[in-house]
């Protein structure tokens, strides 16, 4: 995950000079072993901060330490930041820092389905949902509407076989000179080539449908009908290479029964998948999820 | 799914000579065309019935109709049945009688997991669950004491492959001669053998644990934990020869994070499993259950 | 509940002159007594008419008995009407007769709380929800770009302890002239008298916040959380002259810890509030709900 | 919360002289300010722990701080209870030390429901519950094979009116005799004296059903019918002198609908009862639970 925060700007969120506290989170990740917490809460209390919020993991499994912590402070980003540099080599402990709460610059694609999207606007506008929706791109048109509604610029970029290549360039560029941060597939109806999901690793954000068991192959909702499935579900998840198959955010499901159709399940499921995608990307946002090999820590 | 209910007897429940009224349940499929309600409404008002609950599907997919009515009524059981065969020809009725709460005779298999016998036996004994469990079956003897307490025999049958097709024999001999109605896979670790799933075909529920996304191959608690899945769910179904693919009964699952280890995420999925088997037995044993191809109907 | 359908209207839905048959939505409820289901399923096959759903239930603690029948007929809307009079006589019937689907005539009050009517709107356009949002009208002005980019007419109505009685009749008007048959508040934060609650009653659907235990007095939310409750709750119902008890139609609540301070417990009751009240809104547009006393049957 | 953890004693778990490291659980709160998390993790440090859990909270609104640590490390009790006893001046410091798994001595208060007892009796067995269910006490002799099957002595205090201070005093005597740490009343009918509850403050977990609106006076299940709600719920609390008034540590619901009699509604409370109750136990026996004023911190 990359985030503006760990660049160098001279008016940046947080540079406020004189005395204001500003509200920094912080999370990192190293190997595990003695002395980490000590260290960064050393770090912390040499700067006179404050700690309002911190949560830790160390995974067994993969012997990694996370951490994710709120401090207020009134020490300049620059201190900060170079405190964690030293630390660096120490604990080999990878970081990031932002200001709380602010926006996350975040590109939506779409096709034709509008949940995800409105669902998206509307809580970034009604519930502080800290993005700011900085572009809609989407390979119809049926979404401009609505992103004009909340005030998002649309882009309409075509894809087919042909000029599948050169529509990803496009998206590149987008993402490029929007300083997007958060790409989110929000029913994109399209594959990603894996250059485009290693070149965003770590900042795309797909939902799709999921059931119990799964079903591959054409028709995911048919198929769950003809066998009768009694809870329909979503998944959020990191984009990888293989699209469906990236690291887990949030999953919640619906019960459902006989007397829905196809079409009522597919109703029902995309209440689950707008909910589920509301909160991943809430949740990556505020930089609760920390990738663990091919797993996520939520620090919810 | 075959009922005691539908064998003639001379002393069965609802044969009450004088008078006080049975409260029967009854269920009927046939292909749907108009008219069904009403024949089958006329038969039960003929009788001076009183409906009580009353629930009907008409499958478009399948063009199947499907009915469950609980009524109360004094006319012998004979009456009612020789009214439902009159209705067999016109409508291509199939169709189950049984007297509303008669405990279904009822086989536990398990192996060394406690927990679905443990919440079945209890829910039997204190909350109503209309069974009667007449013997525990295990290839394993540690659930023999929890058998003994709640005061069921227990047939201690291993399982070698050499002596599987006589494990089979005698457990088909013990559901004979114990007259079972139901046979619940209550975390039974042992395949069943086709022909022995074709025997017993819609009387056995099986209960396994089920994710989003589902894992194929050995120890899927651990792949669910190395993909770090957000929902562990489980599936009561009945058995057809495919052992894990059976119509589905129950859905349920619980909330888990990346704190739960392994073993932590095979307790709470024992938790969700004896839950959702636990309402699958008890919709089965309520005549709530009618099989509608390869999917269920489930009345509740 | 008054629904449209049971008006003579020489153009309504339904009096398709020729052949092709009507999907029909019909309820009724009268006291529990044998003959009722046989003579309404006697008057469907009597004009051929083909049962696509049908739920009935029996309240034995009120002695009540309620049924919900989607039938297929070509019959026209007068021999329906009439053979349902029919049996108004002799079983103490009360019926409702209407097209499957039609859109429900529906005014959204609201004040500054924009997620209910974002909720409803957005369901009404992209999920079949079978409203027609026909007015929004509100105390405030705040609604009124999203009801114009859903295309709403909206009514300002200001309201003080002077103008409440004018603002009032000024609703009722509005009621009448619009045809409307279903009002809901959507987070409306004023008192509506006794009276209009009587003129209403049965279409006013109200959503309000729930916590266990409930809290009463003012800032609930603070209450909730001083007390540290473990779950936030909503629940939809009918208004009656007590705003917040009348009959019940959804609940639903969304788990939250010590992590959610006021702000975050608001945002997440939001969420739950929109989702119940939707559900709410489909079921009685679908004409599922009926009325038991001070209880709602729901034939979901 | 009163550990056994916290008293001196030569031989408890964590002793092991020679070098293999001990799991501790470490709770702690204090109001909050800066460098708290730098001193307990520099007294870890120091002490070569390895910090395996932690999870932090400032209270805003009550000013205080919480933290919880699991911290593997080799150095003998003494010494860490030595170097927290050297930070509760500085820090206002209250903190309990406890081994991880210990299980907490328990006693089960019952009446004659045995949904709540059979269910922790099971989960200690084999689920890894840890507590040590050292006695049931009940004022009626319903319970007795039940305990007597999980090995628990049974101990019969009836109570009537002119008994109940008696009664009390031997509940006392026993919680005194037998190094009680933790008393669970599982659907235990019978008021606790003020007194009794002040002398076991934050030792004494309760669960109780809760509806939205909750329901006062007698028959809650009856009120809840009538009223025609969609959830039931439980909420599982410590016992303050106001017996269903203490601070909440879990709560669940269940959904049901119109069909289910009051009956049907306890047996499903009965299920939410119990899985609340488990849940609390265990957060409680594992040292989750801390007290903030009126509202618990639960480090899930």
């Amino acid at each position: 995950m990359s985030h503006r925060s760990d660049q160098p700007a001279t008016s940046a969120p947080g540079d406020a000079s004189a005395g204001a506290p500003t509200h920094w989170v912080l999370t990192l990740s190293c190997p595990d072993r003695p002395g980490i917490v000590h260290a960064v809460s050393g770090l912390l209390a040499g700067l006179d901060g404050n700690i309002t919020e911190s949560q830790q993991f160390g995974d067994a499994g993969t012997g990694l330490f996370f951490m994710r912590v709120q401090v207020t402070a009134a020490a300049p980003r620059a201190e900060l930041e170079s405190g964690l540099r030293a630390l660096e080599g120490e604990f080999g402990l990878a970081w990031t820092l932002d200001v709380v709460g602010r926006p996350v610059r975040t590109l939506v694609m779409g096709s034709t389905a509008a949940h995800c999207l409105n669902d998206l606007a509307f809580r970034q506008r009604s519930e502080a949902l800290p993005v700011e929706l900085v572009a809609v791109v989407s390979n119809h048109t049926v979404l401009e509407p609505l992103a004009q509604f909340y005030g998002i610029d649309f882009h309409h970029v075509p894809v087919t076989a042909a000029t599948r290549a050169e529509a990803e360039a496009r998206l590149l560029a987008l993402v490029e000179e929007l300083d997007v941060e958060l790409v989110v597939l929000a029913r994109y109806m399209q594959i990603l080539s894996d250059d485009l999901c290693r070149a965003l690793a770590g900042r795309v954000i797909n939902i799709h449908h999921s059931f119990l068991p799964s079903f591959k192959g054409a028709k995911p909702y048919h198929q769950a009908h003809d066998r009768g499935v009694k809870l329909i579900g979503a998944t959020a998840h990191y984009v990888t290479g293989d699209l469906d198959e990236g690291p887990i955010i949030e999953q919640d499901v619906e019960r459902v029964d006989h007397t829905h159709g196809v079409e009522a399940l597919v109703a029902l499921g995309q209440d689950v998948e707008r909910r589920a995608l509301a909160r991943a990307v809430r949740w990556h946002a505020e930089h609760r999820v920390l990738l663990d090999g091919h797993r996520t820590i939520v620090f919810r």
